[in-house]
């Protein structure tokens, strides 16, 4: 791999020229910049910087409002509901995440809902804001509709991913971040570029025929969810992406199902809309709501070892917990930097020069 | 299929009379009765009746306390901890899950974590409960450990199952109940009845190689997490019933992983365990700490009505949605009967003269 590597930091600096380029107070710029940059780190690439212009755009077509007045509408001790103003949701969510931490602080546990947000970024970065406050924290989202039920030609689901955060002693935390789709589009974007077939159960055609080809969507196509066939428990993974949409929407009165907005500029909103933008659903538990947090943690970490200690299958080198590729990743570019993909940088460089602020060097 | 078929309050006042002869009170018989019938109601066999001399062999075995003191051992606002006192899950679920809504009821949501119980028949049951109250439901628990996390030979996890209901208007509720995983230990025991091959992708031998063997686990094989292999998600059924063992145990000091006690009467809990018993997480979100309930129902109906009304594959006669087939088979077997498989007839009829209790006729 010759892709050229930068630094965090720098990455992270040209991230936040744009948002403040866009019109995003200082402290907004940083909190988005901050999100991107985190998916970047964790090895989520198709969610970091690579997505920077799909924001742009969208705030050029008049879709993201980057001066939002993000308010709670609605409390109660336990619950919120945030209206985002129509802003970017690498913002709106953050502030949704402190809300619920807050309320868990007082009374336990916090949920908060929100509705007129959009594209959030990764939903792990969410989820693990409650961590230093010894919280489990939960993000999901829902998403531009790509995503078939058992069963359907339709595409009414989004990706819609959950992220649980929760913490531990001396062990690295337990995070998992999952589309409730077999395969994330990402993935698919790969296969695209190196001009490979996906695998069997990942995609299917617009009538519904099992397929491997990876511009299937572009014909109509759908993605399948988490379990790909009837036989393998695709109707588990649907009935998850469901209550993610319904959790983020229809609790919170953004969009839902197939009225959700799409996240590419060129794909406009669908004409009569169900609610304000996409929703995000977002929530923090204390642990010492339940038990004391060393006790907890004392627990964790022998679960966490025991896991990650398992006898592997014969040609694996080791058993994963959730989110220890994405730590080990974190750990390695924050010291060696970024791998950026040529085709990115070129996109960011054009980005640069567009908006004319300086080229990441 | 020439079942002999019962009244369902005739296979109740059975369940009923043989948990009074157990030791359980009055009350609680009538709680444990309804959990099981209401599997035998819905089509979920595996769970009612069928494993009724489960619980009196567990129970023979002194592991099983029929005359528990259940407690919340801790509380704030919006969780508590609840100790089970080594009782029958299917009376400790109903309690925490009532705990979870009263304090729903206070401050927007309950959250309830179980420790020191035992197998609480269908999970959607509990998560049921919410609906009258115009909130969402939530029940999850852990279960023997029979799953190998993806890339381990080793059982670490059980089938794990998560429950969400969530209310509507005019149409039926969402309520969504699943293991998480490819498929639960009831179909195995189908197939091992009708001497057939289990397809790809549901079973793994001893030493994670594939398997079609439905006797596999008796060989020390697993069954897959949702999603079946690694190319296919199964990384993301390990990391949701993790989460599930987790919420369960972890939180509320139950045995989790592969410390979980078996419901099998015949092995033996392990001898150093981590915590008491099994565990369940339970939870209540009011509808209305969010939004109006009405206003949440409307677009809930309109949510039902559009994944119910989608364009169907060529094959398929409709779309479902969680919990359609259930609530089906439930209105037609509250008035037609339901149908008892003979080899569970026989099992109660022996349950009957064991306990000196009427045989059902």
């Amino acid at each position: 791999m010759d892709w050229p590597v930068f630094e965090a930091e720098k990455l992270k600096a040209f991230a936040i020229t744009v948002f403040e380029k866009m019109g995003c107070s200082p402290e907004h710029a940083r909190l988005a910049g901050n999100v991107l940059l985190d998916a970047d780190l964790r090895g989520i690439d198709s969610h970091g910087l690579a997505r920077l212009s799909g924001y742009v755009r969208l705030w050029a077509a008049g879709r993201i409002n980057t001066s939002p007045r993000i308010t709670v509408v609605h409390e109660t001790p336990s619950t919120a509901v945030v209206d985002g103003d129509g802003g970017l949701g690498l913002i709106v969510a953050p502030f949704a995440m402190e809300a619920a931490i807050a309320k868990a602080g007082h009374c336990g546990t916090g949920w908060v809902a929100v509705r007129n947000s959009n594209h959030f970024g990764i939903a792990a970065h969410h989820a693990m804001l409650a961590l230093p406050h010894d919280m489990i924290g939960v993000a999901m989202t829902n998403a531009s509709p790509l995503v078939a039920p058992t069963f359907s030609t339709e595409r009414l689901l989004g990706t819609n991913p959950i992220a649980v955060a929760i913490p531990a002693g001396s062990e690295q935390p337990f995070v998992l971040d999952m589309a409730t789709t077999t395969a994330a589009n990402g993935k698919l974007e790969i296969l695209q570029r190196l001009g490979k077939n996906a695998p069997a159960g990942w995609i299917q055609t617009k009538e519904g025929k099992p397929s491997v080809n990876p511009f299937e969507l572009k014909e109509g196509g759908a993605l399948l969810p988490l379990g790909s066939d009837y036989e393998h428990g695709s109707h588990k993974g649907y009935g998850l992406g469901a209550v993610v949409d319904i959790l983020s929407a229809v609790l919170s009165g953004a969009n839902y199902g197939p009225w959700v907005p799409p996240f590419v500029a060129f794909l406009q909103p669908v004409s009569n809309p169900v609610g304000a933008g996409i929703g995000h659903f977002l929530g923090a538990m204390r642990i010492d709501a339940f038990r004391p947090a060393e006790e907890f943690k004392h627990h964790m970490d022998n679960w966490l070892r025991r896991f990650r200690t398992a006898q592997p299958v014969s040609g694996a080198e080791r058993v994963l917990v959730p989110g220890d590729i994405e730590a080990e990743t974190a750990a390695r570019r924050l010291q060696q930097g970024i791998p950026v993909n040529p085709v990115v940088l070129n996109d960011l460089h054009e980005l640069a020069r567009k908006l004319s602020v300086p080229a990441i060097r």
